[in-house]
């Protein structure tokens, strides 16, 4: 049964956040690309909060962009509000984080893939996925169409099996009142697969003009706003504010009185959920002696009165909902527009793949997203962006893309995923990096722009871009390693005001740039040759300047661990045979099948010890 | 089981195009109203044709906007292209036509509502309808909330029951991806209401960039563009062009061979489609020595490269689709992002009804739009208003709001639907008005706006506005009518060019239009007075002018039958004791019970002899 619809380089499965990316990067690349979605109407949904980017999250964004990714430009392009979050806190932690216009977003990313060379986005349902003898994959769609590629992402999201939750009640549902993905999971366990259930939520919309925002703080944005994009020139003015609420006694009282009715107390749930996204019902039985709860109430977008509620999801039963919404200073008389629930999705565990996020007994088969066990857009737009880019080089014959830990927040998330596995939905934090001094935010373009380059999704345009700007920074670096400043009242009134020793003789610029109580900004007035290029470049120059020590000690760290990463480790072997090792490491080892000594290390049950078998093993191997 | 979640004294069902009617007009009232919707981004959604208006339909647009509805506004915010339709022939059927952009005018919809007062959207499938001993309407919900209301307008829509069709595969789905309501069917048949099975289908949506548009033959706007509605001052420039091709031998061939597959004549759809809107295999078979039909390939907005072929639905299975539409000059290569399908659901024969729309056995209930059987978005927001604004004037304990047959297609409407039914979904036509030469769509706030503003749906400011035109017209018919142009050359020019007899002394401008020849336009430049006023006044003088003496005709009809349904006859009337009436007539007088002996008169199946029966019968029963 089915007709021939097509044949591809690269089928995608769902136009969510991972979808995007991998679609577009394959498409880029040169690949003839397809990309599935139950609804056209959906690409691009943001489903759970109206906002890109927040902390390590942000990294991730700008590091997609450094590759030549496209979630930073259509934040940028659709965002409310900007803000840099942890400012007061060290550069490593600086995280940019966008409201956007959520319909808006949506829009500008379907126009996107409509318009992108080499790529179709096709409304259908894929119920089967299978595999030809010659390893050519076949995607077939309820409407009986078969579609051939010789390479599939995998990224369904919460779609696949999709149930909502709230309260009693129960059913099969994708998120927004679309249809789940009803058969693909059947198809996917059929071919071997192992799919295992986690869950995530949504807070209540509720109606702007419901809302008493008399007495609510107001968060404002930036100013002025920083983009994500690299490409982006100019953002203009924030468009919105955001407010301030706290849950309080009455709201605790409420949930704990009816917290018996939560699907997931009650054993109905048997998904997991995000322990760093938990429901409030989570955080006040987690926390019961917290006193409140902060929530966030957000806009949706310029056209609709919808409001988000940060920090606010919940399956408790709706009428629970209202009652402990009700409760919160502000929302006394909100308006539900759409009840908050919890979904329940399928989703594999990861450890199945490699670092190219294929499945290593499925040639061509890749995943990303949700689909692997993540949480958040942005984790899975990073992810669809390496499966993407990966699907394309395999069907090419080209060399695989691996970023290591020390390259970016993308491979630690890929590499945690793939070798860590994860037992919850994986949210991306600065604190899962042992090189967060050199992931930063802002020097994602120096750390993967290069690599875009020779993978071919960085355009000439914004490759003359970027080595101008390197140029720029090392002539700004060499001018600030070579400016005196003069010890003038004008400089130590600056030294003063800032509770620094004052200057008597002539002071190289680096050298008050190192002192902890200073930064660029504050010599403005006296750094009288101080060129007209991009904030970024004073903002690198200044990271690296001042953190210059820590930078160097973290460089070695990293050349260590490259170091053991080039200690290839075979596929084929069967740990059990490697004498020596202890039974759980062995276990754990034909589990994962680490591509090298670096990855064997950071397997939990790997033990020190066993790395030293394994070292041994190799070299007698030779 | 269930919690009260909220009083209202009005619940609209649906947010398509006749349950945002209903609730704007039922809030804007002052009732309080709530509407739902299973999915809060499908508010307003187009999901056929991505335009509004249309012969007769552009009609109806306009008489919604004279009363102080919504949709002809929204189209003019939301429009791409203007074109009146058949300017070649009389003045009773131009009909105004708009491309629009769907998802502006989805969005521009929503938020209407979000902003009206006294109107709350709330997304939640409603699954159970009841009504307590008091008269009280429950609305139940998926989530178990039961929301009550004091009137109920029903406007479902194709999702009642919703069934789609493709070929050999069909499930229940809504239109677009989006839920069904699953539930409410069987709800509504336990209430007592009978329901039955109707059908429609929508083309395949194809990707801009892979139509040859070099040898098609384009459609441009109207220049200037003339807006719907009566408050839209200024519509700037037309956006975008459509292009026009044809079917031929090969496309009839690929259908006729592949007839047996598609569901319709397999015997899979019990429902009936509509006569009017065809599918193209409809079509092929039903007109088979047509050796071409034509088709419009239309944008479906700014921010999309889908494209929208009118004329093409289709339920044939995808790989007859993909066959059958290459065939076409233009899509050789079309690639397909949305496959075209037919769609199958639930709703009411309207005799169940009165010309209010509120069905006689159940008090403060209202059905709009497919749910009583017609097609068509202008259709349903037409049946929309007058179910809102009937349903806020019950709660309110006003007098119903009825409009008759010669006031205007709306009345035409929903007398044709409460007298006659339908057996197959009801499309509106101007042949379907005896008085279509005053019903026209360059007069409609003549006809409605005074009716609206007794209601209370025409603001001040409006109200105004329109006096101020009525004595600007009033004025000009006097200028015209006062006006005697000389005998000049310049006029006997355009006399000459237009073939019409020269004058050789003063002539009155009155007489001049009066010729078939001669319009306002032509005569410009001799028309040295002329004020610089709207140009909907100089056509309404222009026709009142030229077509005097029909319309004078169609008046004295009017007042006849306006007699006619000033004789009303008793509700509680059973026919079948009325001695003298044929059998056929008492069933069928017993089934619409009509309130007057001119909506009798419509009846098919009553007979002029059965009405002079009901007549005497009337007189001797005083």
């Amino acid at each position: 049964m089915g007709y021939n619809a097509g044949n591809f380089d690269v089928a995608v499965i769902g136009a969510g956040h991972a979808g995007i990316e991998a679609a577009l990067a394959s498409a880029r690349l040169g690949c003839k690309t397809i990309i599935f979605t139950i609804n056209n109407d959906a690409v691009g949904n943001c489903p759970c909060n109206p906002s890109i980017g927040g902390t390590a999250k942000g990294h991730l964004v700008r590091e997609i962009d450094a590759l030549g990714g496209e979630m930073g430009k259509t934040a940028d392009e659709c965002f409310l509000q900007m803000r840099m979050l942890n400012r007061g806190k060290g550069p490593a932690v600086h995280s940019l984080r966008a409201q956007i216009d959520r319909r808006k977003y949506a829009d500008t990313m379907k126009h996107k893939i409509e318009l992108q060379e080499n790529l179709i986005l096709r409304q259908a349902e894929i119920t089967e996925l299978d595999r030809d003898n010659d390893g050519t994959w076949k995607l077939k769609t309820r409407m009986d169409a078969i579609f051939t590629a010789k390479a599939v992402v995998i990224a369904t999201g919460t779609y696949l099996g999709g149930r909502i939750f709230v309260g009693e009640t129960s059913y099969e549902s994708g998120p927004d009142g679309i249809f789940p993905a009803k058969f693909l999971g059947a198809s996917l366990k059929n071919l071997g697969l192992k799919l295992r259930r986690f869950k995530t939520g949504t807070p209540a919309r509720v109606l702007r003009s419901s809302i008493d925002f008399s007495d609510l703080e107001v968060q404002e944005g930036d100013v002025p706003p920083v983009p994500f994009s690299y490409d982006t020139e100019s953002l203009g003015d924030n468009k919105v504010v955001c407010h301030i609420s706290w849950t309080n006694e009455k709201t605790k009282e409420i949930i704990l009185n009816n917290i018996q009715r939560s699907p997931l107390y009650a054993g109905k749930i048997e998904g997991v959920g995000p322990r760093y996204c938990p429901s409030i019902e989570d955080k006040i039985v987690r926390f019961s002696n917290k006193q409140r709860h902060q929530l966030f109430i957000e806009p949706c977008g310029l056209e609709t009165e919808e409001m988000y509620l940060q920090g606010m999801s919940s399956s408790l039963p709706e009428e629970v909902q209202t009652e402990f919404y009700h409760s919160i200073k502000g929302l006394e008389n909100a308006v539900i527009m759409r009840p908050a629930y919890a979904i329940e999705y399928d989703c594999i565990d990861p450890t199945q793949m490699d670092n190219t996020l294929e499945f290593r007994d499925f040639s061509g088969l890749y995943g990303a997203g949700q689909f692997n066990g993540s949480s958040g857009y942005e984790e899975a737009a990073a992810q669809g962006l390496i499966a993407g880019i990966n699907a394309a080089l395999k069907v090419q014959g080209r060399e695989p893309f691996i970023l290591d830990r020390a390259s970016s927040y993308i491979g630690t998330l890929v590499d945690d995923l793939v070798t860590k596995g994860c037992n919850e939905p994986y949210r991306m934090m600065t604190s899962r990096s042992e090189y967060r001094l050199i992931l930063r935010q802002d020097n994602a373009d120096v750390r993967l722009t290069p690599l875009g380059r020779e993978i071919g999704l960085i355009t000439d345009e914004r490759w003359n871009k970027y080595l101008n700007k390197q140029e720029l920074k090392k002539e700004e670096y060499k001018r600030i390693k070579n400016t005196v400043l003069s010890p003038t009242d004008e400089l130590n009134n600056i030294l003063v005001s800032r509770e620094t020793s004052q200057v008597t003789t002539g002071v190289r610029m680096i050298d008050l740039l190192k002192r902890p109580q200073l930064n660029y900004d504050c010599l403005t007035e006296v750094d009288k040759d101080r060129p007209n290029i991009d904030h970024n470049i004073f903002e690198q120059v200044e990271i690296e300047i001042k953190y210059e020590g820590y930078i160097k000690k973290q460089l070695e760290q990293v050349e260590k661990m490259r170091k053991l990463e080039k200690k290839l480790l075979p596929k084929d072997v069967n740990y059990k045979t490697v004498t020596g090792l202890r039974l759980e490491a062995q276990e754990k080892l034909n589990n994962v099948k680490p591509d090298n000594i670096g990855q064997a290390s950071r397997i939990s049950g790997v033990s020190p010890a066993d790395i030293s078998v394994l070292l041994i093993w190799l070299t007698q191997r030779g």
